[in-house]
């Protein structure tokens, strides 16, 4: 269960990101997962303004997010009070020496490292959609985590959305639950019972007489191959009732003539 | 580990979804995860034009996704031929009877149906981005599944960013592995032995010494506390052997006074 202080101490850092739909897809990414706290770094300022643009048309919460961002003019000061700086790849032609893990493997170690201290802050890098970390600011990351990708032969570069990217990885941080989400509605359905079951298969073997249906197809009217066929009637105890009235009204239906 | 099988009996439908742009992003996102199957339903031919034209911009393969997709004008024709239909929500203020899981809950029976048979064919149907699926549309599928999200107590409507939704959806599919992934690169790097850190221990104790630090500050150069020092010096064998000449270095210079 992610918790509000975990959430708290987790910083997403976009260096170099030039689309502003991207930046403020990403601050609503941030948004629906419960984060708050939004770095950039990047010359381009007029980036940043018109993400906070986007970001205010396209969801409330996202503008709390993009009014709550800071830029910063180079990455070791956007990064200077974090605790563990972890950098996402999505490995291209560039040798990497550092170390990699797949999203789900970097995850338990990011919480762990939130979890740590009261003093920790766990920084993630997204680089830009262009050429993503360069290699200089890869020397300022602990490790590397990739979220994998179905790589086709004649693929030269593979990358993914950053919106969609920062969705992927705060969605996997969040994967075992998040304080402060809604609850998901418990099914309230009461499951048939096998008395339940039983008497549709009479029903339906008493309708099956009446029809003449048993008299005509008297291969498919075996009581067992009918008790086969009720199974799967009703996926709960009011929908095997709806099924008993309609074959009951078939039944009078039928004995009228 | 999801196969290439898995993913060809996997179909996105996305029902009555309207922004272009969103439509690309959910393409984008299939190609990322090497799904190709999608379907639209959608009485706005134009969304659909303006969605192809929006895929081959942004990156190539989405532009294939983009191409074999198929637009139909009803949700039964759209999923005439699959197995499962499983619908996403957002959980809003509505009431919904139908079974519900968390994504994570849901991902492991939808691919025990994707390997059930051979006629398999799984459908995740996305509503619009405004609505939602409709409860007539609700009521094609056999189960629903929600992504988790932080749900503010001012927060009234909560929803995610389309592509954002597919991206995630599919990641959790393939999160136990893709086959046709890139491999991760290993990480060849030699961790350091004890060996190599008694030897920095005991380099540091000498620089100590001859540099006069542990004479005025004898506190800490006790070898235990110096020991514990060179326990982070350096993440490889290699590192190590940097700083051990680092050291090296260090000792010529001061004996040279």
């Amino acid at each position: 269960m992610l918790s509000a202080a975990d959430r708290a101490r987790f910083t997403i850092v976009l260096v170099g990101a030039r689309n502003p739909q991207n930046i403020g897809a990403a601050a609503r990414a941030m948004r629906d997962f419960g984060f708050t706290d939004l770095r950039f770094v990047n010359d381009y300022a007029a980036a940043f303004d018109a993400a906070q643009l986007e970001a205010t048309k396209s969801a409330v919460g996202a503008a709390d997010v993009m009014r709550n961002a800071r830029a910063f003019a180079n990455l070791a000061e956007a990064i200077a009070d974090c605790t563990l700086i972890v950098g996402t790849t999505a490995i291209g032609e560039r040798t990497l020496t550092q170390k990699i893990l797949a999203l789900s493997d970097a995850a338990p170690s990011l919480l762990t490292e939130l979890r740590a201290s009261d003093a920790a802050r766990v920084a993630l890098l997204f680089g830009s959609e262009k050429t993503g970390l360069t290699n200089d600011q890869l020397s300022h990351c602990a490790w590397l985590t990739t979220i994998p990708m179905f790589a086709p032969e004649d693929a030269r570069h593979l990358s993914m959305n950053l919106g969609q990217s920062v969705a992927v990885c705060l969605y996997e941080l969040s994967r075992g639950g998040i304080e402060g989400a809604k609850d998901i509605p418990r099914h309230t359905a009461t499951p048939p019972t096998a008395e339940d079951r039983e008497r549709l298969t009479q029903l339906l073997l008493d309708v099956m007489h009446v029809t003449e249906y048993s008299r005509r197809f008297p291969a498919n009217a075996q009581e067992p191959l009918v008790r086969g066929l009720v199974q799967s009637l009703g996926s709960d105890h009011a929908e095997a009732e709806t099924w008993m009235g309609i074959l009951r009204q078939v039944l009078w239906s039928a004995r009228q003539k």
